[in-house]
């Protein structure tokens, strides 16, 4: 988690709204495709180089330009001074380590989120910046990866399914927010799975295991909150609609959305309540366990500590030892020790120590 | 707990607005009822087909229709289109995993709550998902179950008993809502119990089962406050009555269901509370029982170990032991012991270690 | 603490505005004073009938009719119906599991408060419902028990002492007010001494009864909390004055018992946080005691095994162990086995485990 | 702490507004001292009797009475009746339990403090309630001891130092205010260096004494926060201005001490989060240094335990044991010994518990 | 860190307004740089004397005067004096120990910031107080040490890189709150190192210096949570723009800043969330490895006592013990020993305590 901090020093002393890439770079080469639609036709389009979607900015029909990839910084400038985005904007899509937020300037509503993936492979959360810049008529999506997460909004307008080609740019960027809120669901499956099997696992068998998964599991949901605290704000000035650029109609969307997300946060919180009970468990069941191996160790010593002192008693070599002369001493002494530790064991019985 | 986060992903391209059941199926057959009244006369019926409740829709009389069961898709889209419900609405009531809200659509006053039914036979809260349409003189409820909780408002309708008749639709949406928040007294109470007779508990013999007990009605309160907690803003929302739908006589019975709902959360956070001290009392009884158990294997140990020991010194093959060859060397040693031991005794004593 | 919740569910199905006492029945016989006042002269009756003090209504004189034992439903009604009380005010009347609370219906003001009494015997404190209707020139007080709180201010009523009888119905109910706030001052002295002496004992001798204190203080706080927290709110919209039944002169008084009850839960908080360090400091004394125990029996077992097991080596039966013939032999294994057990003190010693 | 409540409870039934004092009598005789002056001359006077005071109130002068000793009733009542104060607020002055706070009375307006001395002899700090009347004119300030801290104030005004003689009454109260908060930064130091002191000692030589410290000066902040959080209230309001007593030229000293308060209040809570550090690490230096000492014993019983055993195997008075007659058989068995022994070493090691 | 209260208290009993320096005198001499610049043109000087800089107040151009140093009382009365600087805002310049704030005094704004420095060799945080006046057309900063972290903003102007020269007296303040912020990036990163380090350190080896560290980083979060919470409310203030000398088009540049703070407050929150989490899991691993030794001392005891025990009674010198002469006695004993011992291990590894 704190790799977001690692690069950014080194842009120290830049004046503000220079563009330099903060991250690391994850594709190879910048993807950039573009749709344009309205409710009867639709043209879909990977360009060769930027200025190809300079055109569409004017264009009376939706235009969505989506690119993965952002650490080409000099396409980034093109499109930042063609589309007009101002250079603090810029400078925010490229630095990786943003706190989601929400932008109105008024020309354009610039939305910064955290699309949140989980791997599978080692069992760990990775986040990628998506920075959405909702104009007029174009909506321009920022990505860091490759894997396209939007795919089955391209389907939809392809297909024309829903009322994606109906509506504006405004329906398209609460699309493009709502499957990023979406794709939280399934990463919250995913930790309740976990956390159900951590509950399941420490009745049964706690073990050191244990301890490393739930400190796993926490620091996860610190990252999780952190990165979707933010949104509940963000879709809230979103939907109170003070930009014109957002259509009183895509409010009822944006709720939607606001609702999803609250409950998203919902979801996180109660999980830490329940993680943390889960580790006041585990910390019991681990010194209920050291207690129960003490009382075995408490109840071996009470009982043969004694009798070894017996034993050491008629062991020692003194000359006269009555005792060590009578014909029936040896099991008189045996009888004694029987004594002792039959009685030992009725006392700790009694006490409920076994 | 987690497991209303289950199925939510399986939805998860779809463009918004299309309806899917999210959840288990509870009941076999959807049954729907309906009831239509004014203070003069009623009328009840259990419905062949959805179509059969349509004409109620522009009556002049209350009319409420009730589901049991929301699973059969293409049942609810024929409601949802005849009674000009929005696809997005439509959608939540499908999905079992909201979170209590209240949506005003001017037409129509949306709410969700939680019922919660307390299982006695394994000790566990099972949520159901009620949603509540209040239309201009009508009411729809979805519930998932058929275990029938609105039978005594039905019963108040039948005989005409308090106010129900001589009131619009919006009393009766409050009527179930209030029958909603009254049952949670019945759950708390059943909690109550718990905590109280844990209490006990810990006093008298605290085990191992009772950190299950601790840690079992926590995940509990957990659930319960997840479900409970934006109950409160539901109905304020609600009471402020800022919905056309509400009249404002119906106002002082939902400061009184919101009064419940405060209640209800105080003691939810009071029963909170008097958890954690559970668990503290809990951690130290069982930590003093181990420090008892240890405090007697020490005195054991204390007291026989140098016993033990003199005894070997006794027992030592050295062929010039002059004590070994005293005549009254043997009790000597035993007297000596035994003067040992008592010191010890006395020692511990002193120390206030027994 | 619970108990609260365990009639209320019997209530179940019946419509919202139909009375029914919940609680237990504290008094024999329901006991009802009036008393009837203005500046210049007092008339104080005890009614047979609720009946007689029907014609008290729409005298121009202040108008004081206190209730004790509210558990005579037909009374209730009657009272009620005649003093034109809301069904759903007369229920929250009769239902003690109420919380703090104060509603404005315009022809009366309805405060409901929690009296609290510290019983000296088994050291718990009880709760009793205090219910307060405050018309244009009547107060009618109604509560649980016979022990009579408002004795004091009746004697101020019967001297004509301080301003009571110069001023309103809502001067009167003021003094309710405050008695009961007064009334917690005591309550918070007696756990205050018993805080106090907790303190010192935690320092002199701790012991599991301590525990059991500190448990029983916890609860007993967070059971005041829950009945005085709500307090501040309720007399802050009183004191905010939007009743035209409180008078603006009668502002200064409701603010002083504002900045008590603001007071009382200040009080409550640094309770509670001084239980919590208490807590803390039992819990290592505790461990700090274990501890001590613990390194004895570390210190002896370092100190004899050693020894003990020399002496076994001497005691082996082997046919050539030059030692034992030795003439010193054995004053030298006795010297080794000093030096040996001496040198292990100074170890420790230097150590510092002793 | 709770010595504050001890005394409350016994002004029990008494009307709101009698005058009785509530605290213990700090000094032996009331000491008044006036002080009249402006920007030209000033007068200084101790007075013999209270009326000698009363012709000031009415001089355009600013006047300054100054009590040191609040316990004689009879002085209270007249100076309060001379100088128009409400009952309720004399009550306020009298009674020493109070929270601080501010109340504009139109009038006057009254401000209670609580100015905290720090006691070098046993480490305690005590309070003092200081009261403030300020008037168009006029500043009545109310001390419950001798000890005076407002004498730089005085010394201030006799060489006409700063910008006070050339200032009204309310900079007067201000300064009064102001040499209050200075003096909890001195509290504070005396703290921070017993933190600091506990700090380091804790990493050196944690003892049951620490334990001690720490739960002292926990107290001692649970006080100190009580004590000055209300006052931010109090100075806040006091600066917003809506009192016509206050001129906004004082509004930039007031705003200056608001800071100096808030200050206060974050080192308050600093400390608070440090003194909680450092509780946590003394647990765990305790239960280290335990660990420790645990080790040792497990050691010295992983080595010993299984050799005792050889020894008393060889220490058999069978018959038969060949071993015993073999020439070599004791070195044999030494050597066998010193094996295992340093065997066990070598695994203890291995497994990094020495 | 409760240094900063030392000296606070020398000041005690002077009048309001006095200058008079708070803190550790850190350079040697005072040095006074001044730059003076247009869109056009740019001047650089070092003075000898303040009064060179008197001029610079009435130009048209930007000026900006850097002070490093602040310990002389007089050279700070004559700017303070020049620049028409309030007394009270003078003397908060000059005590080292204020919290973040902002003030504005119409003529000009107030600005106190802390500057923090990582100090690589002994890992601490130390801070300086960086305050910053600006007025209509100069901006005066006031440093305590020399070093020049504002050296990136003068070459930026000296060579004219990005907006800094085209811009007025509110954007070169931006710019130095800006560069204070970024840098709290970079010791937010070294403490992310450290943190990320304790984490792994934590699994692999977990030691008595692991909890120094984990005291010594919460000291720092403590520490600089307190620096920088508060300059949440500055920016957002200096943002609201309600003064006239902030330019409306700066207030985007501010909001940058502002969001900047915010992360680094939600990283603060994060690395505490993440400490705590870590020294849970410290305090688990140490009790773990506690266990782990504790049960090897139970099992050596377990299996060997017996043995020992069933060893001394065949040590006992009875004359009639039968079993002493049989010819396999000696070896049915062995036998019989490893059977116990053997029985022992597997039970033992039945309950899964090894």
């Amino acid at each position: 988690m704190p790799k977001h901090f690692k690069k950014r020093s080194e842009k120290g002393g830049l004046p503000p709204g220079t563009l330099a890439y903060v991250g690391e770079k994850k594709v190879e080469k910048v993807i950039i495709t573009v749709f344009d639609y309205d409710s009867e036709r639709y043209e879909e389009k990977e360009l060769k180089s930027i200025e190809e979607c300079f055109p569409y900015k004017d264009t009376p029909t939706v235009t969505w330009i989506n690119m993965a990839g952002i650490h080409q910084v000099d396409i980034m400038e093109k499109i930042g001074n063609h589309f007009g985005i101002h250079p603090l904007v810029m400078e925010d899509i490229l630095n990786t380590g943003q706190r989601p937020k929400m932008d109105d300037l008024e020309d354009y509503v610039y939305v910064v989120l955290k699309m949140l993936n989980y791997n599978e492979e080692d069992d760990e959360i990775d986040a990628e910046q998506i920075s959405i810049i909702l104009g007029q008529n174009f909506v321009i999506s920022f990505r860091e990866k490759e894997r396209d997460v939007f795919e089955p909004i391209r389907e939809r307008i392809r297909k024309n399914k829903g009322r994606i080609r109906k509506k504006g740019a405004d329906y398209l960027a609460y699309t493009l927010v709502d499957s990023v809120v979406d794709n939280y669901f399934a990463i919250l499956e995913k930790i309740g799975e976990r956390i159900e099997f951590l509950d399941e696992e420490l009745v049964e068998n706690p073990s050191t295991q244990t301890l490393q998964e739930i400190h796993g599991l926490r620091r996860e949901l610190i990252f999780l909150r952190k990165s979707i605290w933010p949104l509940r704000e963000v879709i809230s000035e979103l939907e109170r609609g003070e930009s014109s650029l957002i259509k009183e109609s895509t409010g009822i969307y944006l709720r939607d959305v606001y609702d999803h997300t609250i409950q998203v946060i919902d979801t996180v919180e109660t999980f830490r309540d329940m993680l943390s009970g889960i580790l006041d468990v585990y910390l019991s069941s681990i010194s209920n366990k050291m207690n129960e191996v003490m009382k075995v160790l408490t109840i071996i010593a009470t009982i043969f500590i004694p009798l070894t002192f017996l034993a050491g008693v008629y062991g020692m070599n003194f000359r006269y030892m009555p005792e060590l002369e009578w014909r029936w001493g040896y099991f008189t002494a045996l009888f004694l020790m029987a004594s002792v530790g039959i009685g030992m064991v009725i006392y700790v019985r009694k006490k409920k120590w076994l």
